[in-house]
């Protein structure tokens, strides 16, 4: 059983998952692919998957057989467990809990060749909408406290599967970075009666330094103070606590707008591998109405030195200003 | 000139060291050698570097000329600058000041095949001794209020240089995790009047289960909830806020216990790249007794998925208790 562990100093939850579990000889490599030759992501190859959790056919056809536009599946080698109660204990001065969870991969389409820029909107759209149906389903078990979506797009950024996919994790506990966030929108609201966030798009759109593109429904931007070159964040223009209450008109917007973002980082910086990461508000209670959600796009230009993660302090070679120029004028 | 400029969020400072800067077609290319072929932290390339900062030389020589046995100098590509104001400006609902800040570098050894492992005790304390210099030294400045010592140990670590090196930043704000570390350590101490370190090493020797070595002044550790597989603390077994408060007796066992647990993962693991980072109390008045200084080591085995680096939250295959068994008993 996997375990969640808090660091007793910074109030820091890791995963201690042994079940994905390397003996030292087994680093540094990667971890194994699931079948030498044979994607487990294509169509004909469902049976090397765990039974689907949902899928789009245009045309009906049977559940883990082809005919799929988009499948989300739960992780093979998952972090955490479904199974199981909180299973909360001290241990001393220490305390940890239960690695429950879920932990599920949505493939985003039935080819194995396309990359999610190159996939039309209305693929992408259904992406969210998919997200947004397990987002539903999953807030049902009580256990949970936050979704966390993210893409590794890349070897570099942690994809072990080159087939274009993305991964959701349910989560017992709120990340802390996200905690931090929370705080952060909390302290604005209580002390200006307004979202921080929606003061910075308000700002951003007003001097438009930092602004990469946008649409009727969305503004991307590289942050003020990026902790990495060309990070771009993909904002909701009106304020909006939660993913998962966004309608058609939202994932229409968001679609086109991360399809043209994605297509800029390729353009100006050749097809880096890069992160993604969903942050929206915690589910079951302890969501709060000062956030706002918000897509966090990361590429990976640089190595981190050490530091940065012992610390927290990132150097980032760019300013935001210039990568939003670049950006903005791609070789499109 | 760098900028440090404030997340407004989660109250993150970055360094913006466009001065460094790269456009999008120098990514993802290392940064360029200093000179091809001569090693410019060798004896008789002292030309190469910035004027010396500080050199131990066993016999009289000149500075910048061979004959010394540890050298400091300025970093040649500073992520800081050392002259001017603060500079601190608002910019809207943003926060940004100067890049002032020092950027140093301590070249351990002459010998340019020497890891910091493989070097007697003796040279490993001088380059404690040196760093507690630069500590007072740099300590008189009143805009610094933090001293972050870190080494990157080989290229996966961002090490640029393979000759055995460390770094120094002076920086004139305290990185985000050493404040959640302190404001936790505070915490404890207002709840229980001890020490958090210091709970924490008691329990660690009362259970010894993560226990790696120790000796008469430090205890080496893999903490309850580490980040990374195999990470590893050395804290001193007494209470002490400050590493530049350290005596003769604190670094000669730093020294010794610092090279056995090299050892002890080069043996377990393979000379992996590994950064280390020195944890300590602010400078300059805001300093605070109830913290504890140590030093933590961070072997790079496996890629951060990107999740991690969004969300502050980690996975890791391996329990501590694995880590520190096969870490006591490993192949020396």
């Amino acid at each position: 059983m996997p375990e969640l562990r808090k660091d007793p100093i910074v109030n820091r939850w890791v995963i201690i998952s042994t079940e994905r579990g390397r003996r030292p000889k087994d680093y540094p490599s990667p971890p194994p692919k699931t079948n030498q030759g044979a994607c487990p992501f294509c169509p004909g190859n469902e049976s090397m998957t765990p039974h689907e959790l949902l899928a789009y056919r245009p045309n009906p056809s049977p559940p883990d057989a082809p005919g799929w536009s988009l499948r989300v599946i739960p992780n093979k080698f998952p972090a955490l467990k479904i199974e199981g109660g909180m299973g909360r204990v001290g241990d001393g001065m220490y305390d940890r809990m239960n690695g429950i969870g879920a932990h599920e991969v949505l493939i985003e389409s039935p080819n194995h060749n396309v990359e999610l820029d190159e996939m039309p909107p209305e693929a992408i759209e259904a992406c969210w909408w998919a997200f947004k149906q397990r987002f539903v389903d999953l807030k049902k078990d009580s256990r949970f406290r936050y979704i966390l979506i993210f893409k590794n797009h890349g070897e570099a950024a942690g994809a072990s599967l080159e087939h274009a996919h993305m991964q959701l994790i349910a989560l017992p506990i709120v990340p802390e970075l996200v905690c931090d966030e929370l705080a952060g929108a909390r302290r604005h609201y209580d002390y200006k009666e307004r979202c921080i966030f929606c003061d910075l798009i308000a700002q951003e759109l007003g001097d438009r330094k930092r602004v990469v593109a946008e649409n009727a429904g969305f503004l991307s931007v590289c942050p003020y103070a990026p902790r990495f070159p060309y990070e771009m964040w993909l904002l909701p223009k009106n304020h909006a606590p939660r993913f998962e209450e966004s309608d058609g008109d939202t994932f229409y917007h968001l679609a086109h707008l991360l399809k043209d973002c994605l297509k800029r980082i390729r353009a100006a910086l050749g097809a880096p591998p890069y992160n993604l990461v969903l942050h929206t508000s915690p589910i079951n209670g302890k969501g709060d109405d000062t956030y706002h959600w918000h897509i966090e796009i990361m590429p990976k230009l640089t190595k981190l030195a050490g530091f940065e993660q012992g610390t927290g302090f990132y150097i980032n070679p760019t300013l935001p200003e210039d990568a939003a120029a670049t950006l903005r004028s791609p070789v499109l």
